[in-house]
């Protein structure tokens, strides 16, 4: 079985999915090592560690190249968080999902807001005409790629998150998505709904107020991603540390 | 005053330069935040946290541009770990010295020993030539670079650890070091010896039986480095939320 049929695999099963999120190639092995299944970039902790903003001021090869050496070093299935595509065309795009493919991903996370000065959604019918671009080259090319499109209503946390998340879903579902990528959503309702409304694997993100992964798999959730929290919780020791040892001038912190 | 003045400044103060070691820029970046004066590489930790073994395994090109990166964001001097200066012949490590700083680097170490597939020493006659072509290299092109060497006597716990030490350190003083780093060193009396046997700040680095900083000022050490100790530290705190989180299923440790 490929790293790809296993990955699709992990999101059909009674538990959920639950993705190790990194930021580097060591903690893409540690995670691994930790257990989890599978392994995919937060992208803000990747594009943080990095030394760049969220929202696609990465440089795009720095991402390849991360990419590429994590699929040598780790043995488990890798997804890549490509935001928005890394362009604003979908021959761009294409070609930017190529080189995701061709640095030994098995999967991708494609969001449906732009980051520029503020977050904003684009265009429904837009959106699912690059997925089906996306789904079709790759089907032409006979590349199989996990397709988890992300729909942002509850990210935003607009007032009508719900209905237009379950427009969105219906949207790219039929354009070819594999899975649905629902980030911000809380509510066991929301939740519910949200599942009840596709044949496709629902992935939620952890965030204060997410229910337990038991209620989660109860709802029946496929797929549950940690987003940026473990690198935060990280650096934070880290600085924590740092502090203590140069406040302190001590190093015996450290050893 | 230049980064490069204020560098060599701090190590010429009453109190020892504690140097942050760091791994990618984010880290780089909450060391200087917290208040180390001065941010450097270690290249274990580096080469760890990027998918590569200790030991001139990294692709040199990855260092230049986490150097670059690095330079460009944070607001105190860099030095950079260039191991034995990732080539064998000195037009090589003239050619890599100036990549280095043209990244925005302010000074580099530079080591007498080999990371094969063990560590041994280069000869202390050819080191020290290297050393004077760096140092005429730098001045004919006017470029201000703080060349620390290191000296791994007491890291290869070799039984004339002391006696090889002080024989390098005069060859490398005369051949135009700026500073020596004597990693290894735990000894009060192995050390006073070394820092009265120079002109040159004296660096050492933090391990086990290190004597605390206060006494290591006493002694006239310039330089304190943390080595990789911050990074092990702190990726062995990843290591175990990450388990805890997947044992127990549940990412409230995380949140």
């Amino acid at each position: 079985m490929s790293y790809y049929e296993h990955f699709a695999r992990l999101h059909q099963g009674p538990i959920p999915l639950l993705l190790g999120n990194c930021w580097d190639v060591h903690s893409a092995k540690l995670l691994a090592d930790a257990g989890y299944p599978a392994i995919g970039f937060s992208s803000y902790a990747l594009s943080t560690a990095l030394g760049y903003e969220d929202g696609e001021r990465l440089p795009f090869d720095l991402l390849l190249q991360t990419t590429r050496r994590i699929t040598e070093t780790i043995h488990a299935p890798f997804t890549v968080d490509m935001e928005g595509g890394f362009s604003r065309n979908i021959d761009g795009i294409l070609a930017n999902i190529d080189k995701v493919y061709a640095a030994g991903a098995v999967g991708i996370n494609l969001e449906d807001t732009i980051a520029g000065e503020t977050r904003s959604f684009q265009p429904a019918a837009g959106f699912a005409k690059t997925i089906a671009a996306i789904a079709d080259h790759l089907s032409r090319n006979n590349k199989n790629l996990f397709l988890n499109i992300r729909t942002d209503g509850f990210l935003l946390n607009i007032p009508t998150a719900l209905p237009e998340t379950l427009a969105r879903m219906r949207a790219y579902e039929n354009a070819g998505a594999n899975g649905i990528f629902v980030p911000g959503i809380t509510g066991t309702d929301d939740i519910e709904q949200v599942v009840n409304a596709t044949t496709l694997p629902i992935n939620v993100m952890a965030i204060p107020g997410l229910p337990p992964i038991q209620t989660l798999q109860q709802l029946g959730v496929k797929r549950i991603s940690m987003g940026p929290f473990l690198f935060s919780k990280v650096y934070a020791h880290a600085a924590d540390l740092a502090r203590t040892v140069y406040e302190k001038k001590d190093l015996n912190t450290l050893l």
